[in-house]
């Protein structure tokens, strides 16, 4: 009997879309939304939710205080003053000094400033008044000369000011011990002038003036700010009652991980992995406000994932429905999300609970699956690193703000239009969320897509947004405007230089030195190889291209391509650096290698480089110079895209060897046999020159640091680095 | 001798505006963001700062992996496969069961997917391969049919895989006993065909794909995501070296000042302010990635401020330069930053150390100081709220981002257009900061003014953005286009519906019962009283207006104005409520006013509204009713804004009596004598009738909750609550 496997049938049964699968969350979930509530200081509120309204428990000021240093006054007596007819006032009588902040005396409604008092028979200490003038934040500065250059006076020598008891005025101590603060002052000025009559409550901070009791300061729901925690406080509402933060328990499961300190410790082998997501997870949490415990990894057994679930979630041994209280908000099992009979999610959540949602139209995270147990939500999350933070910021995150009272939607990112540099394809059914870079190029913002694969989380740490293609489009074409959700804010992506073309270790080197000096300039590169570079240019999809592309005809590198292909633009071409390329091969060189001419022996394969890099381009070269094939080479077809990854293949023995630069060899501790200098070089427009990252850029390359970190890297020369190779304008 | 203060003479004298006091602010610390490192578990590394390039340690993957479920085999031995001659493999012998994730067997350099083979005389049990064969994300949910519906298979009964030891691809013990996890199967199927060549590596994750050991994955100077969390760990950078976060101590002084704790449990005395600043600059210090500690107030005593600063600072006694390590990175002294007699920050900082800057031209903020002691930046920083907050966002916060790596201006808002809502005028030669509220209206953002006091805590907590008006600037009018800084996200500020006019308390009730369903929709109101909503409504500059003008001639309310001032309009006009309008009077009446003729006696002062507000028409109109003239009753200048400031002027003594709502005399134990009944009613333009936050609130307002609460309020009548008043389209 012959059987073939047709799975594809029924392979988006039973899927939910994205906005119906969380619709189905949060209705099931709705109950944890209500309650879950705790008491706190509100000093230590910052970013918690106020489960009640915040009603005012005292006003602010709770008292009449004045809002200036001056002299307190019921402004009727101050009526039809002029400077014709001043009216006179007696300090201690009908006038009373007083500092900015201090109770109103009794029967006053006014302060006049002092700026504006006319004091008779001032003695010589009164010159210490001014001072007291001087107290409030809009006329605070005001007498330099005698309070910040003369070193000898009342400010620079408190002493004067602190040891002159009869003028009580002065008196720190004073301030505590009359509770009103006010000072009569009979030994002073016997009479004060004004020239201008008071309103009443002029320069009077008014009890409630801020808050007054039973107020609504805030309604419920409010998300406590610095600033909140001010109001709070001001308003004597010392400890107030806000949403518990929801606890998420991380199981991650896999027999082959193993956690990172094991990893230190042991090392890794074969089939092994380090366990990542847990700590992702933990701080995709933090950030969404949740606190999180991780679950030591447990291997692919039903049993064990079982039991731990249980546990959490409250369920005494047996129990299958209801038991008793949870011991977390949320439950995390990370990895065996699918279908597969390894995959024990699944099965867990249904023996436990009941299982609602299996299978999301996204990709990636389309394993993802979620049930409750004991009433709280237990999510199955795909193991593999970007389909796990895909499920918890689609699915997970929203939740635990909901259980906050916060929106779903408050981690939201804002979004940018972008410019795909290549035709985009995606797949029908599913909503893809690619990764992409985007380059801020002229006044266009320029995406270029990362690789796809799920397992790749780099591909998440290098991008700059996400583009979200819709399960029924099939994909997205060159050049035309689409949004992107921004992974970086639009102000780091305009301060990035965007680097396309052939890959070499020392951009790396540059990236970083670039970081010492100027924390407000990145670098951006992405590999397609010299030619893909100068397309690049040719498209205006990035600022710079690093390119080495050799003239068989003469020798001389990539003059005659630009000609050739960028006719008509304006250019400069830089040096970056001098670098050996050669054949890197096993450390000890088991097979003996000598030169390019080995290539064609049987018993050696070999990792070739993709068409339009320079480094195949040489490759040729060299086999026409020697008059060899390309068929004669085993895996010239087996291509990578930059010089570690070939260096990786042969430390890995899926080569013996490959062409590249000795940068990569010494890397990975691996053999280099010279084969020719090349010079790599960095090709701007003219237009890009002199935009800031680009001129950063060209700055730190001619850095003595630079070039010392590049030297030490091996098969590098810097002597013509920074050099203007030529110009075309 | 007569002697009159001219302190205006050299008020800018000394004065630096912010950008130039930035400037020597972050040079004379530049040597602060040096140094300062520690090693910590990757994994915890949220938020922090390499301060070290992030170089990977180990590879990921770091072996060949298989990417899909199936069969592993040399891609060379399917070359020539076709339908018509399909290539048959003997499993175990040239080709190897594998599963996602596990190690490539020596020899194999692809994996054909179980889709594409035919088995040769399955047995039975075979059944159970596809389950294995729709492990990875991107197949997943491939047969629910036999994994989901059917309970009694192998994925819902998982011990039927667990005790099926003869079927050695289901068990997970297998995967941990054979370290390469690749299945041999001799008792499976004899032989399998494949009907198409693969090609070298196809569904194999190589060695290095995602990361090469001894690359660059981040620069120094990257802040660590949750996403850098998963590359780090992947890439074997478990312990990471990055940037200390700064120490800050915070020391509020004030003779006037009582800790929160105290204020609880003894209460505050006229004169006594609950300290709050500490709590507020606190939270700022950990929103900008520093640690605080909260130093207990300090009186108004240079003595204790200086010990409290020398001892931070790491001084020991009487050594005035350089002296230890200090304890903290950072100081702020609250309070006392003016030039004062009585402000200590700058004797402090002169006598420790030296003050590089005292006053910006900035207001708030006006005040501050800064400078260094033993090599630490130490804040005066001033002791209003706002300028508190100012000072710190301008200038302390900026330097504590420098001091962990990140860019000054890692926290600078996002800005928006917005129109004034009125002419705003600015002090010239200050930098100002004015708090805004702002709504979205039709297509607009417009700017409405809050209070510009410093003291007033609230005007940032009720403020959407700032709008800063450059010092050389004297205002903007109206309608003028100008930059806001945002405090509130733009999405919530489009989810807000704006009320301007008189002020009710059951509008606070409202902005809480509508959080309670709807916390995506929020309330912004402002109080200009019953005629000022009717301008605002004219000027579309909010959504809705509470208004209750009473038509003298009819004893109708708003109809009359409403058809007067904003005629051809087309306008809907809902009750709110039916309310007390009477006499707010001390608790137990101690002067024993009996009604509005009372008034006029002159041993009673009263508290008025603003001209334009319905309670203040409502005055007038029963003064006229009475024959009373306004002039009889002293205080009649004297106005507040809200029914609240009334009360709160009763029950500060500042007035006899006022005029205004129950609910308000409750609120703070006031006693009410009842002159009307009233109508209180929201005037909606037709075309913000539909929109969402409108929509919300109406359906708020005739809730049962909504009206149980208005009315538990007292003085309140709900019965035509909602209730269309009229509508004119």
């Amino acid at each position: 009997m012959k059987k073939k496997f047709d799975l594809k049938r029924n392979i988006y049964l039973d899927m939910r879309s994205i906005d119906s699968a969380r619709q189905i969350l949060f209705e099931k979930f709705e109950h944890c939304t209500k309650g879950a509530v705790e008491e706190i200081d509100a000093v230590d509120a910052l970013g918690r939710v106020l489960a009640e309204p915040g009603v005012a428990a005292l006003s602010s000021p709770n008292y009449h205080a004045a809002a200036m240093d001056g002299i307190a006054i019921d402004a009727a007596a101050s009526f039809g003053a002029s400077e014709l007819s001043p009216v006179s006032l007696v300090p201690g009588k009908d006038a009373f000094w007083i500092n900015t902040g201090h109770v109103m005396p009794a029967g006053t409604n006014a302060v006049i400033m002092i700026e504006n008092i006319n004091v008779i028979d001032t003695p010589d200490n009164a010159i210490d008044t001014p001072d007291n003038a001087i107290d409030t934040p809009d006329n605070a500065i005001d007498t330099p000369d005698n309070t910040i250059n003369t070193p000898d006076n009342a400010i620079d020598t408190p002493d004067n000011t602190i040891d002159t008891p009869d003028n009580a005025i002065d008196t720190p101590d004073n301030a505590i011990d009359t509770p009103d603060n006010t000072i009569d002052l009979p030994d002073r000025g016997t009479r004060i002038e004004i020239e201008a009559p008071a309103f009443p409550w002029q320069n009077v901070r008014k009890m409630g003036e801020d808050i007054v009791a039973t107020e609504l300061i805030f309604p419920r729901g409010h998300q406590v700010t610095p600033y909140s925690i001010g109001a709070l406080v001001s308003g004597g509402m010392f400890r107030i009652k806000v949403k518990k933060r929801p606890g998420v328990l991380i199981i991650p499961t896999g027999s082959e991980l193993k956690s990172w300190q094991d990893a230190r410790d042991r090392g890794l082998l074969p089939g092994e992995v380090v366990e990542s997501n847990a700590g992702v997870l933990g701080a995709l949490c933090v950030e969404y406000g949740a606190i999180f415990h991780r679950h030591e990894t447990i291997g692919d057994n039903l049993e064990s994932i079982t039991r731990a679930v249980r546990d959490a979630a409250g369920m005494s041994d047996g129990d299958s429905v209801g038991g008793g209280v949870p011991k977390y908000d949320m439950i995390f099992i990370i990895g065996g999300s699918s279908a597969g009979s390894r995959d024990y999610s699944r099965p867990v959540i249904s023996t436990l609970g009941e299982v609602y949602v299996h299978g999301i139209t996204m990709m990636p995270g389309k394993p993802l699956l979620f049930g409750g147990v004991n009433g709280i939500p237990v999510f199955g999350i795909p193991g593999y690193p970007v389909s796990a933070i895909v499920a918890f910021e689609q699915f997970a995150g929203p939740l635990l703000l909901k259980m906050q009272g916060l929106l779903p939607t408050a981690r939201e990112r804002d979004t940018i239009e972008v410019l795909p540099a290549r035709k985009i394809t995606s797949k029908l059914g599913l909503e893809e969320f690619l990764r992409v870079k985007i380059g801020s190029v002229e006044d266009r913002f320029v995406a270029s897509q990362l690789p796809r694969g799920a397992g790749s989380i780099t591909t998440l740490t290098q991008a700059d947004g996400i583009i979200r293609i819709p399960a029924h489009v099939e994909g997205i074409d060159q050049g035309v405007p689409v949004r992107a959700e921004l992974i970086r804010p639009v102000s780091a992506i305009k301060n990035t230089a965007v680097i396309v073309g052939s890959h070499d270790n020392t951009i790396d080197v540059m990236a970083d030195e670039i970081r010492k000096s100027r924390p407000d300039v990145e670098i951006s590169s992405s590999h397609v190889g010299s030619m893909g570079g100068l397309m690049a240019i040719k498209k205006g999809v990035c600022h710079l291209a690093g390119t080495h592309l050799l003239d068989p005809d003469d020798g001389s590198y990539n003059i005659s391509y630009i000609k050739k292909y960028l006719a008509g633009m304006k250019l400069h071409l830089i040096n970056l650096v001098m670098r050996d390329q050669g054949l890197i091969v096993p450390g000890g060189n088991p097979k003996g290698i000598r030169g390019m001419e080995d290539l064609a022996r049987d018993d050696i394969s070999f990792i070739n480089r993709q068409g339009g890099s320079g480094t195949r381009i040489l490759l040729d070269y060299k086999l026409k110079e020697i008059g060899m094939d390309s068929g004669d080479i085993s895996g010239y077809d087996n291509e990578e895209y930059t010089h570690m990854s070939v260096a990786a293949a042969v430390l890995s023995g899926r080569a013996d060897a490959g062409l590249g630069i000795c940068a990569a060899a010494r890397a990975l501790g691996l053999e280099f046999i010279p084969v020719v200098t090349e010079s790599y070089d960095l090709l701007i427009p003219d237009k890009f020159f002199h935009i800031k990252p680009v001129e950063v850029l060209l700055e730190t390359i001619v850095s003595q640091d630079f070039k010392k970190r590049v030297r030490s890297l091996g098969g590098y020369g810097t002597q013509r680095t920074g050099e203007v190779v030529f110009t075309i304008l």
